[in-house]
């Protein structure tokens, strides 16, 4: 056996049994723990910092640009908002230990569902080393192991920050091995967590999409994710057009970057004429580059014509790609050849059509007169978000702490036997 | 592009077509469309068996056993109860469609989930060509369009159920592709179909654990599966040994052959000596092979010992393993070495300690002074059931109608944009 194999097994075991132990902690003792661990990342700051400075000083040298070595500094504000988080996560209500669904049957067994732990999560991710803190503290709370692989330029800092937590953790009396680190950058790590499926109840990876392809190729274990989010707005031609162009503006220029930002703008024909030249101007003046289809081009002499790819392409900059559509249909149609199932939006003042959005469009949000930019863990009140799934098992959309744990069935009986 | 994938993919098509009208259509026009499956298939009963015919002869050339021979055939009992079956199906609530977690944000936001389709399943099994009707009428009645993949032994029977369903459905005016069986036992077919994640939302697969194992190795569309059911009865020292008795006999011999029968007795070392001689005397007379642990053997003079496999095989017959353990701890322990996720019971007289197992034991089903066998969607109030997993994601346990739906979230405003 490989010693990368090896230690992912060894790690495995580790985080089931510290799995074990959480299941049956209580809320109290779990936020004993999370207090210990933002009480530690404080007293730790030189020392994470120190270590993140190798981080950065590596990410120099190899030529990093000037805003991945922002994305990766661990700065004072960076190390406070993370303790932040952690104690927001306190504040959060425990999902773990509820019954739903309970039931008396006919013979006299009480049945129902109660809320428990998935047990083993894996989160493979690429980006800025607050995740290891974020996810870990989250993981935590709702009762689960976690065992993390971060990217590779982080590595020191992760590496820290996980050692600060863990033993912050085994301090307060749970298992060091409720928050665990793949010390190693070597690839063949990913490969054997993929794998690991006797530890590992749960892969959610977080990164770029060929990250998420190869884990979804190799993975024998469960997976959810996201790829991206080619989000729509589409204005119906009995939308408040005002409205229209507030939230089209929001969708799109309010944040560019992130995975809820409108990339699509889909235009009844009926209100095009009304509606896309001010839209145009407004959007062209904050800097955003149009692409349209030829009917848009032909009523906006700022916009591009649009590639076929542009269609499917999630911009996360200025740039927007539009359509003018004959109805309904024809919008329903363009988000299901195009879309990502992440987040797509109607603006229409007619209730019928806004329920035939809802039911039509195959979308882990579908919105109704608002900005696509809600779509968000906080926003929806879940309190702190892991990730975004568009995938249609367990979690669709914003994941909270919820939608990080299972239910077993409790089958409560005086003796009972089947005929 | 090979043939094979040509045709999976434009049976994914039809999938996805059928699925988007699926996804909106009433409880009314399902159930209609299931009402036409059953007179359909009364219709045709004599076609379906000219056609089962060719499958039995095929086999007896093949020379299947008696056993399989006898799962094949059609006879006019079993389409009796695949059409009461349909039937039943029709009686069953619609899960789509309801609302639930709705909450109003401080900015206006109208938010809750709605229960929706999964989309278009994949079904591959092994099993009895009834598995056709009952999952296509699951799938149906869900609002989700299905992809079946039955064995080759069957094929010639599944197709023409498969086209009696099809053309029922489409004659009530749903999509013909709501039923859909693959028309071939090319084995390539499948492999398409685990990666079909463009047109699959689902796999589930039904059969033995080679093909298990093979579907979760080779899908990058989620799978939700059991590898099989070794589910223990753990009597305590506080047990009710009566009561006792009767449940671990009932758990071994009223069913041996499906996976929540008991594979397993552990017995408390304190009641073992009271308790194992009259037990073991009862389960030899019904014909019940015993293989013990060292203690088990010294108590019981018709045990043999069992070996380190026995603990973790899915006996299916009347084989029982019986393991002497001091107390709760090591026979939490002992099932999470060997068990499968399935079903455990424990019989105690003790609430705590029923409290401390059912918090402790990480299987899909948790059970007090019951028996195994009652883990079921039907006695679980279920209504029917389409499968069983052992997978911690998305559905646990027997899976029901509502285990085949997903949601998305709704979130209505009123112009709301983000700050």
């Amino acid at each position: 056996m490989s010693e990368i194999r090896q230690l992912v097994e060894r790690m495995g075991r580790d985080g089931r049994a510290a799995a074990a132990r959480l299941a049956v902690a209580t809320s109290e003792e779990k936020n004993r723990a999370l207090e210990a661990v933002a009480v530690a990342l404080e007293n730790n700051r030189g020392k994470i910092q120190a270590e993140n400075e190798k981080d950065l000083a590596a990410g120099r040298q190899r030529g990093l640009s000037g805003a991945m070595l922002d994305r990766l500094a661990l700065t004072d504000a960076r190390i406070d908002s993370m303790i932040a988080g952690v104690r927001e996560v306190v504040g959060l209500a425990d999902p773990v230990g509820g019954t739903f669904d309970e039931r008396v049957r006919p013979n006299g067994l009480n049945i129902c569902r109660m809320r428990v732990p998935i047990g083993v999560i894996g989160i493979i991710y690429e980006s800025r080393p607050n995740v290891t803190v974020d996810a870990g503290a989250l993981t935590l709370k709702s009762g689960n192991a976690v065992i993390l692989r971060g990217g590779s330029e982080a590595i020191n800092s992760n590496l820290a920050l996980a050692r600060t937590m863990s033993e912050a953790v085994a301090s307060s009396g749970l298992p060091a091995a409720t928050v665990q680190l793949v010390p190693t950058t070597d690839r063949e790590a990913v490969g054997e967590m993929l794998v690991a499926e006797k530890y590992i109840d749960l892969i959610i990876p977080r990164g770029g999409k060929t990250l998420i392809r190869r884990v979804v190729e190799n993975s024998t274990i469960p997976v959810i994710k996201h790829y991206d989010g080619i989000c729509h707005v589409y204005v119906d031609a009995e939308a408040d057009l005002a409205m229209a162009a507030d939230i089209a503006f929001n969708a799109k220029v309010q944040r560019p970057g992130v995975c809820n930002a409108m990339e699509t703008l889909l235009i009844d024909s009926a209100v095009a004429e009304e509606f896309l030249p001010s839209m145009g101007g407004r959007l062209s003046d904050a800097g955003v580059e149009i692409r349209g289809c030829h009917r848009t081009v032909e009523l906006l002499e700022s916009a591009k014509p649009a590639t076929e790819d542009d269609w499917s392409t999630e911009f996360l900059e200025l740039i927007l790609s539009v359509k003018i559509v004959d109805g309904l249909d024809e919008a329903v149609r363009h988000i299901e050849q195009y879309g990502s199932h992440h987040t797509d939006a109607i603006i229409t003042r007619n209730t019928e059509t806004a329920k035939q959005f809802i039911g039509r469009v195959d979308s882990s949000s579908v919105m109704v007169n608002t900005s696509t930019r809600f779509s968000d863990g906080a926003q929806y009140g879940l309190g702190a978000e892991i990730g975004i799934s568009t995938d249609k098992l367990h979690a669709r959309g914003p994941m909270g702490l919820e939608e990080l744990t299972t239910y077993k069935w409790v089958v409560t009986g005086q003796g009972q036997v089947r005929e």
